[in-house]
């Protein structure tokens, strides 16, 4: 269990995202308010934003985020129009390492997973052992559930090359529905290819971690978009996803809600 | 590659071991002397050890030897009749964190690797993701090719339970053989269950790593028996380990060199 | 603001305080009931113990204590019949590093505060400045008010050879009163030898952080003597040390409460 | 003893200065041609940059540059037109921790350090015990010589506030060369206040670290300015900085040799 931040729009300064909100991530990180299966989240953080190439960059620490001594230069010297920004708060089992620190990314892609699939080492991963081609398998690193969905959705995607990223999304959930008994699985999920962003709030067998979306939150500039596990200021500026939901952002439109 | 050193014996102080050797390993980790893929063993270190009841126990730090900040004082602290200890040059592609650190272990066995299998990803790994069991699989936490080699020795051993360490040595070292085609292949592997262990110096497509036994180092106790990838002493005391030989220590033996 | 745990008596694993009881510091560091200035202590932990010249060793960790991969192997795998351990929250300033983490410890002496100096960098720490002998200012590695009152005991120490260690605890309480204006200073502190323990309950201008001892907590073995910010276990069984007092354990003493 | 690399002129992504030149700082971490008192430059990293307002921004790395999960993705993101870069060799009894990691830095200034200074906590660090303003000694956070060499410096600027960077450093050996006695003193400093940087090559008692110089290394743009313990690049390019010589960068010049 996790919170994640995302933000498409005029170009800002990480800081505006991650730590200066009054309920930013660097204080959800000890202080979260809608977190079900945990107290805190600080068992690492990272962010990732594209270059002018569109290719992903990713920063990752494998400490609380209020722990890294470069976490406030970084802040004020990193600026992108796209972040994609998350804190840890690890499941049992995946230890605290950067190869099990989110986002992950590919050469196209950045994806961060906010919940947990139960019993995994002992369901899902075993399916995916049998199902996924030996080249994806091999890009994996670490061990978690998040890192394995991350895989799916990248075999998914070879299969579909042109799905978009809520298609994606949406076959990464049909998936997990055909294989999952009934153990939970809480899988908010978030996924960019630099231009794009696609976030949906889905669970199995369990509720949904919390998700929001704002583009009116006034310490954000004009035509930003904001998806955040909690609202980063002023609720009433912030709106509930519904359970089992999409919500697609793109430069030139309004934020898309979609049922899945 | 990497190097390793091992000791069974009457009781002693880690540091005989790790730190006060003219050549120990923390000298071998910015110094060592016979290294050919690397010019330094500065990725992490640990060391094994088993408890009363004969469990495993370990640490592993993913930073150089000396920067650790526990180094002298654990390895005062800590005595035991057997040890396995380890220092890490990391291969490209395997990140510098504590999954990826050995000594592995479970339940009852240690293992250690010393060496490379070259286009690992591309070959024995995607041949061990058909083979395992995916329990076994499921253990995986990293992503180096020196835990995989441990998951087939464990599978190996699930299928042969009665096997000597020796012999489980042995059935990697076949099982790769088959497998391999002209990659190379540096396997100096040893294995330890608390009361004795075997250690072997091989390759394919290349020279093996080297590999020393000793049973007369003076500045260990009567009765010691060590294994190390360099000799931590004054070297007339220590013996080479002739390449494709198995090196098997019990309590009750002296060194037994076995050809494979 | 932090959390420790001092245990006298007969000799037990290092687990069987730190990480069993119900209300271990393990859980402390994520779930603590009586912490006034912050919600967390999960900026590192470490522990001390005596080897067989009375010689302090220590471990160190500068992250949260859950995160240590290390950390139930040598707790397993540690024992003693002196341990002294903590769990920190860092006060502002005073950054997450190894050279700031507790305890401290010199040839002789083991220390621990738990507390905090309020505007410390502007009144203490220069008046100390002015005041130590150089000789046990460069020393000095971090830069936390806890490091500088343990130099402060060192050099009352020096100067009165024959103290017993609750006498050093009440000369440095002393020179705090003397030195300290109108700042909050929370001074839990704890000073061991290797074969007694100190420690204080006191705060000036504020409440001191809490404070328990037991003789007669059912998980540990007959003869021990324990301390702790909070009751390891069943609450009855542990005694509140009032404030502005000193216990003072010893191997052959029962433990013994002084007023300060 | 460590290297450092400076880049003063077009706006250049910190790659093309830290991991991209034939011999650049990556390179000369575990492969320098011209350090004396080590082998190696493993014991973190750093660099520094300026923001829009002219304050410094900086990162820092207790590790080895190599290991770095984040190091290419950093150089690749982050772009300025002033670099100063650091990789650290630790001299004895300063620990590797991010307090004691160079570059330094305060509100306006970047500092680095390549040398040692002899027995550095019973004279210097003692001399300075006594001379420096508390609230300078107060900003001290490690324990460092390099550390201290920086509050010398930021004590003879408040009282020279007038002083040039070139100024400074010359100050600054004078205090040294004064009350050094015969201790080595290797003294390779450099500063910046993001417009212009001065760095000296000087030693008492000893020779200097290596300093060089390049207006002409075709791997950067026209009106690169760049100095670095060790060339880049292919040498011919790079001038060698003589003993008891300081260089003066500044935008709108070329680089000024000035005898100390």
């Amino acid at each position: 269990m996790c919170r994640i931040a995302i933000y498409l729009g005029p170009e800002i300064a990480l800081k505006a995202l991650l730590t200066l909100p009054e309920h930013s991530l660097l204080k959800q990180s000890w202080q979260p308010r809608e977190l079900k299966y945990a107290k805190l989240n600080a068992d690492g953080y990272g962010y990732a934003w594209f270059d002018e190439e569109n290719r992903p960059l990713r920063y990752v620490f494998s400490e609380p985020i209020w722990a890294d001594p470069n976490l406030h230069e970084l802040a004020a010297g990193l600026s992108s129009d796209l972040w994609m920004a998350f804190i840890r708060s690890a499941s049992e089992g995946f230890g605290n390492h950067t190869a099990n620190t989110q986002p992950f990314r590919t050469e196209h892609l950045v994806f961060m997973h906010n919940g947990y699939i139960e019993t995994f080492n002992h369901s899902i991963r075993t399916q995916l052992l049998h199902q996924l081609p030996h080249q994806i398998q091999t890009e994996i690193q670490g061990n978690t559930d998040s890192e394995y969905l991350f895989a799916l959705i990248r075999w998914l995607s070879s299969q579909h090359p042109n799905s978009s990223l809520p298609d994606l999304l949406t076959r990464c959930l049909e998936w997990m529905d055909t294989h999952l008994e009934d153990e939970k699985a809480l899988l908010n999920l978030a996924l960019s290819d630099g231009n794009s962003v696609a976030a949906c709030r889905h669970a199995f067998n369990d509720d949904a971690p919390s998700l929001y979306y704002s583009t009116e939150d006034s310490n954000f500039p004009d035509g930003a978009q904001l998806i955040a596990s909690e609202p980063l200021d002023a609720a009433e500026t912030w709106h509930r996803v519904p359970e089992s939901h999409i919500l697609y952002l793109r430069r030139t439109h309004t934020p898309e809600l979609r049922t899945l």
